[in-house]
């Protein structure tokens, strides 16, 4: 207990943070205190707009505090090329590689046990986007676990019943990797899609 | 950039956190979105308490929201004992040990080259305190640093021309410490404060 019960408030409510124990939630809440007050000011109301307007894309489920996001009313990417991701932070990633098509985001992937169906990942949705006809090829990005290619596998068949083309990203050595110390599922995926030079 | 403004918002606000570089807000600002919005808006609004209403104790400058600091209001405290520590985070530290009196929190140490003189640490206040002639005891709890020691050295001779007695926590052997791993000015404090046993 501390000399202070709003102390004590903010404390705990720090700990609601990922990664963030009772230790390092006393030791931010006394540097905000004493030395950035303003900031944890801009913080708190920064959070409350975030959790007040930040919704999901009516479109491609993403988080936007628009009904559309930015990147589905962007007239300048490519709407032929649909990609299908995990979660927000994976269209992060995406978007540094370069990408300039539209995104789908699942918001999880398949898993039965966990109760996570078809249903829960807008697959309905999706599947209304793919008759609109404007897509010609969906890339599934989902993640290399057992989930996501189970996902992948799931969503390919719903793709191809559509009769549209369907591709998986590339499995391999990363760019910079020694071959040492690969783990031989990646070799031998690396070896299975060797490309002609 | 993200395909949120309000969550580009949220993610450079949480930068704010000491420890917290960009790549960790971006995960945090997904998780509160997907998985706690109310944690999240308890955080805003601890924050936003914590900023507006958390002061000073008047007598002895640990943060409160009181005018005068849970410790200081306990009449069960002991009044006679003063210990002088350099932050609040140092008073949690002293409490866990079991002491029972009361506190004087400095929010710094001295240090001519930052600016830091006397009247910063509130030492005006602390010779009021000893005026009173409540207090009998001071004890300098502050850091074992260079910055530290000038500090208890120049508010122990502040002490004593109000003819109270001043004593220094004692430098020694951390208890559970091996004497192979504690380094040569630890171990000469250890022999040179050496208690009959």
């Amino acid at each position: 207990m501390s000399s202070s019960s709003r102390l004590d408030q903010l404390i705990t409510a720090l700990c609601c943070l990922p990664g963030i124990g009772r230790k390092s939630a006393q030791r931010i809440s006394y540097h905000l205190l004493q030395r950035n007050r303003h900031g944890a000011r801009d913080l708190a109301s920064a959070l409350q707009l975030a959790m007040d307007e930040i919704g999901h894309c009516i479109r491609c489920r993403n988080f936007t505090e628009l009904e559309l996001c930015v990147i589905c009313s962007n007239n300048n990417r490519d709407k032929s090329l649909l990609c299908v991701v995990e979660s927000p932070a994976d269209v992060f990633a995406v978007e540094d590689a370069a990408y300039r098509g539209v995104y789908f985001v699942l918001m999880g992937h398949l898993s039965p046990l966990d109760g996570v169906g078809p249903e829960d990942l807008g697959l309905e949705k999706l599947d209304e986007i793919m008759k609109e006809g404007e897509v010609k090829e969906v890339i599934m990005a989902t993640n290399s676990t057992v989930e996501g290619e189970a996902t992948a596998h799931f969503i390919s068949e719903m793709v191809r019943k559509n009769k549209i083309k369907v591709s998986r990203i590339a499995h391999g050595v990363p760019v910079g990797g020694e071959l040492e110390y690969i783990d031989s599922g990646t070799l031998s995926e690396a070896l299975s899609g060797r490309r002609e030079i």
